[in-house]
């Protein structure tokens, strides 16, 4: 999959900064393309490119999974999170006395760069979708992190008797624990910027609840006139409903806080010191800056993946208000003229190719089509959790693909949709309120004297003569038109009223 | 739908109490279908069995809704639950001084008497999916409880003059309010048993993990031979993970307590006294036992289903777990002879009308195919949540049924699997002891000695040789004998142990 | 689950027929319950009914399964194909010379009797969702055939010796070739009313296209207003898109005639005739007159479900479009004056309990969450699909139970909505001529005339100014007024037409 | 979202042409951030880079969508078959007179190199994943094939008045069928690779077939020991479930030849000339070497998706077959010691960073994890097509971004599921031989001579004491030992057999 050469994002650099770049990328495939090293394993020999920081583990690993073309290190904070996972553990091997000095000081050094450097992301080549547990993507960071280390050390990528990528950087690790918690804590730092982009939105539609407090409009329940309320008053439910996914999220997120590393191949922490899960999730708490716990029962953590799939269902119930919410601007906008057209959507771009003049709900269109693909991704989820087998699921690489890609859509999309859309929004205030004022829905604040029975006749009457309610309550004699009026007070229909005693009126 | 004559379940009622049940079933079926009485609404007189206590809302409704034969009344839970929140609101609208005491004190009583006998959810006629956003079932509360108290005011039912459905059972309520607090009501009393049954399936797990403590297996990830491992430490496995989803179910239900009775329509509160809301749910709270708050915004709280949409899928995340679970028992009981057969499952039926002496794992089946229905249920539920529209959501009946049909098999699934499978297991305790002795990942105890490389290349070799890993450590001399029995000690294979440092052997 | 004692259905009958079934009902439930007969099984002795047509395996799976209280029964096709599987069988091993010419001639007249009678029905307890991969329905079904042929023969239910329900009835087949085969002939039954309630709906859009043929409308895009299009031309799309479902369904129902009857146990044919298969699959054919074929490769269709996969996933296309067309009923409808308003469907309930007056679309709307349950039940079926493993897919009953249940509640929505909604559906004529003459979308009619760029300039000018397209051309002086008059005539743009060639107008 | 810098993938091509490329790529890069060129639309002026080949609608578009990081032009196919559909539409409008010469002529040349030279795709920037119903990808092919005409013609990017995007290029055309049908081409060309990597695979399944059709073993239903079989009859059912799915695809793709071309905005045609749709469809069959034909009713082939809902399906069929072979696969080969260990898959990885030679099945678990994602696709397909609203479907971009990819993905799982595991796939004679005969499910082949019940007897006591079954038959005197060797010859259980009839042995 290769990047669309997006013109809006190229404009912060200068167009020589990036003919350097280009140029330096140039000679860096040149050279790489000419020399390559032996490494081996346990299948024997292969070659992989003399300067490449990933090695012969990762290589096959390339070969066997072509699915998507996406490889790990497009997503950045999966990357940071395996580097500061490895530094942990090199640091608590290195306070149990497993890990010499030197390698550790190495080690710490490597992976500080690679957690710190994006240069280090395109290092990590093997596809985002893969079989084997992760391990493919551990071994990739095994490699690159020794590599890294051992030209820090002066050393040639590949000498791994001098800093080994499973002996050393591995040292008590397996897959089953690493990556497990790497791949939470990435989810813990992706989730951030989407809070933001809620915090953003939601504030975006109180700005306009506020703006839009005084239009008076008609409420519409299953598509059908009901009563009066403020446009005001719709804009702070958006806000509101936002606000509590904010919450939900904040909380839900806090169950990838606690960690199995230290559990090892199926937790029961085989080749691991005592000391030592308690200490890795110390460091890692430290380096990170968030505070991981190491789960209470290392095997069921190993092997479970609940939390996966609840923070995805909350991905899911995010996806299900905002598409909600995209369904009610475009249902409020659609017209100009044969519609409801109480709001009107900035136009971002032209609409037709036949239709001049058209202008289409392109934003929150597009905020549907990612809450579809974030349902999707959380059925994809729940279809790998279900499918683990004894100690370990096999098939976590796929639920972090799905929920990091989640994170990512739905945070462009909020962006896209708060600043492209809900800051645009204008009410037409006179539509609103003609709206409101020949509607039959008025009536039910007239049940509550006249009875619900009285009332539905005068409304089926009003409907069928094309009449307006107040006309034929007065025609009929049922109230004057002082009372009628008070009844009838639009403003007032907005909010809870204390009325007339039971039995007042006739 | 109608019910099986399940054999099971008749014990405890004798046959002489049936037959008494029956005849008063049939006398009252042949007296309601003999005489009728008019009743008229919205679109004209119709007549509906004279002794019947729902109206003709109703039987439109019925007639309209002929989709899953699943009445309303199937959810005793829901029954109730509607029932309490008439009582809440009538208890409201007369301490507010618009209900007479009378009426209140009538319409009390018949929501008690709706509320707690369970012959009245045979009353609540209406099917369980429906068009109108609940109105149907609404109605049909209405109606039932109007016509209970005019039974008990000695009036015949439908003479509403007296009593209305409307106009004094339904005052100062809409069904947009009312039916949505009663739903959440129903599902917090329909979590219960469920919770119930999951801490019985843990205890059940937890009382085989200390029978099983010291039964020594191997582990296996991939379902490929990992490490060793203790039978115990996989069925506290078990437990632990369902302890977990007790918690999130826990937490999660609380957001259930958040109602907005006192929105009436739309959230605006039409027709309601300004107290109004805040004295219904605290009636709500005091009548079901329950703490329930009012929602901080009535508009949002009027369409928003969130709630549903998470607490589905905390229930998806329960469903998956057991499914995982029953996978995990259906393979360690693979056999007879030709599988995996660590633990043997209680046989409680014939397996095959074809191979003789046949026995499946019929109850973890059940319980996968249960988790199946769930999942698909969240689905159902998503797709209910994403199509409000504007002021509410419509399809809230819909989500009732997935979400109390859930919750209804999940509780017996849990129930037989405890009950019929998991109380019942049996370890197989040499076939244990004799895969984990003859199995290759032992090496992996030898790594953090041998270093990973030799440790692979001797796996490689026993293997292909068909050999044990330990005769093969002996015959290169990479080890003594003695070191050798320290580092494969099995029972210390299945907890961290500290070590000896880096590079002090060979 | 128990069926609502629905009002509208009761009509046919008498009350007195009524009395008369209740009365025996109870009879027989008291009679039952007095008197057990022993039976016993693998596991041991049991006490069933004494005149239970049921037996001892089925006893044991009514209290190892209760899930969902709906019993196999509960579906008359699967009953009355189960019985004719049995039927074919018989008459197969007969021709064959395995079963003897009495006991033959037995099971023949109890299959008859079982697939023709409705009662029958009643003795299929077993609950539908159940483990073990449908045993406990082929048993039931043995065990039921059994007793109903010792009744036949003047012998008391439980008297084998005489007739056999493994031995005789389900001589030369197993579970996984009789229950698989019988569960694709009862789609196959269930399908036909399926097929005639689309054939209904899809006539009745083609008279209210034909109805509606003149009524000239706005065409909406993206709910923005786009180009004219008559009421006709949108339901005759209605029409159009339903026929083809019919075509897909008439098409896809077809991969239920390749059968695997004969395959027995896992596909090999294990203790059948090479003859058998051809045999009772032809004996089959002829009693459910339905063309039926032997699957070509029996192990592959033993353990694949990809039919049913295939076939949810063509109910889950109708659902689509029913749902999508639902909304559009909604939306055209929405009102009555604050929405589109273009037609008025037919009013069947009141609409609101505070809200009088209000109607609203309860039809469609309960026809959109009849489609959510089917999408819903789609992935169940997906989840139980994936599920199978080696020779069998132990889920089969779940998938029948989700495809019965779909197709069911599909047929009763669909009929609800032609005879209660679209048989009904009136236009609203002037509205939908006043929203056209008002669209600025009419300006798309000049663009192959004054050009995309000219066009779009007018069209924004007349929203911004709130003016008339039409009126704009003439005062730009863009072209004469009958120039302008022949390119905007309504009807004409409802299809192609020939135009100036290009570059003849400035 | 970027390419990996997959190392395989490189070998083919020359390290000096990769140099010239690069090379090239920066002068190209740094050439056309230096200038721009102005455009205009419906909202205003934009600057686009002077040497572009999209214009201002598309820059609008990319800003607008910043969502996946996948353009369209990362699916090949797409842009392919958008070139034949801007070409076709030329041809007809020429053919009809619209179009004059010189235009058709440079407007066919350049969809002729858009089509088949393969560096176009890159100008095709917009986001897979937009709103508009695909206006911003119809309009970017636009702007390229203007702009590759206008070079064609001697003139400079953006010169429209020598040849429009809209006016020329989209001439007759709208979004809403130049779109569709584009999309429905595409996948056509898509699927064919599927369909031959398919068939790679189910021959590869019965070479395997062929190769182990004298390896017997045990089935398994249940996990449970069934009955016998050859292990060349399992391979040969994946052969045949593969095969019926190549049939299935090959039928429904066929559902994409109906196209809309012609309907234009929504789909009553109009600015076409009525021999429009016959005309361009026509030269569309012809130029894509396909043929094509125009749906029968505009309207409805306008808004309608069923035909995605259908084959999306299709593909989920696929996905859950191949994910049940490859769950099959994994269990045949678990151990290898402590599994079922009947066949072993190549090595491909190592398989842990822990446990030293662990190998896992790594291409069947990816082969899973992308089986769960086209799920997952097809969810979000089906939430896409549900939500069309009257004329248009503005979801349909999502809809071929989940088509596309899943087609994507399931070739190249397919690929290497054939080519690194199951042509490498070996035989464990020896434990499939010894696992059958150790067995007690052979007593199954008794069952029509000793009956159900004793044969059932037979099993128990079996497994409770540990024996063999014939041993047991020959203790209790059921049968002389010539009888038994003949019923129990293994090779004759995996196919029919004549057997003695009924009533001959006790």
């Amino acid at each position: 999959m290769r990047a669309a050469a997006i013109p809006e994002a190229s404009g912060a650099e200068s167009a020589a900064q990036e003919e350097d770049l280009a140029v330096a990328t140039v000679r860096k495939v040149v050279m790489e393309a000419e020399k390559t090293r032996p490494e081996h394993d346990l299948l024997g020999e292969g070659e992989v490119p003399a300067e490449a920081l990933w090695g012969l583990h990762t290589k096959r690993a390339v070969a066997n999974f072509p699915i998507t073309g996406v490889p790990v290190g497009h997503y950045p904070e999966l990357v940071r999170a395996l580097a500061l996972v490895k530094q942990a553990a090199a640091r608590a091997n290195h306070r149990l006395g497993y890990l010499p000095e030197a390698k550790a000081r190495i080690i710490d050094e490597a992976c500080t760069l690679v957690a710190t450097d994006p240069l280090y992301a395109e290092s990590f080549v093997v596809d985002a979708i893969q079989g084997g547990a992760g391990t493919s993507t551990n071994m990739n960071a095994n490699e690159v992190i020794a590599n890294v280390g051992l030209r820090l050390m002066g050393r040639a990528p590949g000498d791994y008797a001098a800093l080994h990528p499973n002996d050393d950087v591995n040292m008590a690790q397996s897959t089953n624990d690493a990556y497990p918690t790497a791949l939470r804590l990435a989810v813990i730092f992706a989730t951030q910027p989407l809070v933001k982009a809620l915090d953003d939105l939601a504030y975006a539609f109180k700005s306009k609840a506020v703006e839009f407090a005084d239009v008076l409009k008609m409420g519409r329940t299953q598509l059908q006139d009901a009563v009066p309320m403020t446009l005001g008053q719709e804009f702070d439910g958006f806000h509101a409903t936002i606000k509590e996914d904010v919450a939900r999220l904040n909380e839900i997120v806090g169950l990838f806080r606690e960690v199995n590393l230290g559990a090892t191949a199926i937790g029961t922490g085989i080749n691991a010191d005592p000391r030592y899960a308690a200490l890795a999730v110390e460091e890692l708490s430290r380096l990170a800056g968030q505070p991981m716990v190491l789960a209470s029962n290392l095997i069921e953590a190993t092997s479970d993946l609940g939390a996966f799939v609840l923070f995805s269902g909350t991905l899911k119930r995010v996806a299900v208000k905002l598409s909600k919410i995209c369904n009610d601007l475009r249902l409020l906008s659609s017209g100009p003229r044969t519609g409801i057209g109480e709001i009107r959507l900035p136009a971002v771009q032209a609409g037709s190719s036949i239709m001049p003049g058209k202008v289409n709900p392109v934003i929150p269109e597009v905020v549907n089509q990612v809450a579809y693909m974030v349902i999707g991704h959380d059925l994809t989820v729940t279809l790998c959790a279900e499918g683990g087998q004894l100690q370990l699921n096999a098939f976590e690489p796929t639920i972090g693909y799905c929920v990091l890609s989640s994170l990512r859509m739905l945070t462009a999309a909020l962006d896209t949709l708060t600043k492209r859309c809900v800051e645009g929004i204008e009410a037409d205030r006179e539509r609103c309120r003609a709206l409101v004022q020949g509607s039959i829905g008025l009536v039910t604040a007239l049940a509550p004297t006249l009875g619900y029975e009285a009332s539905s006749r005068i409304a089926r009457r009003a409907l069928k003569e094309n009449r307006a309610v107040a006309d034929l309550v007065l025609e009929e004699g049922l109230l004057t038109e002082a009372q009628l009026n008070g009844l009838l007070e639009l403003e007032a229909m907005t909010h809870p009223t204390r009325r007339q005693k039971a039995g007042t009126v006739g």
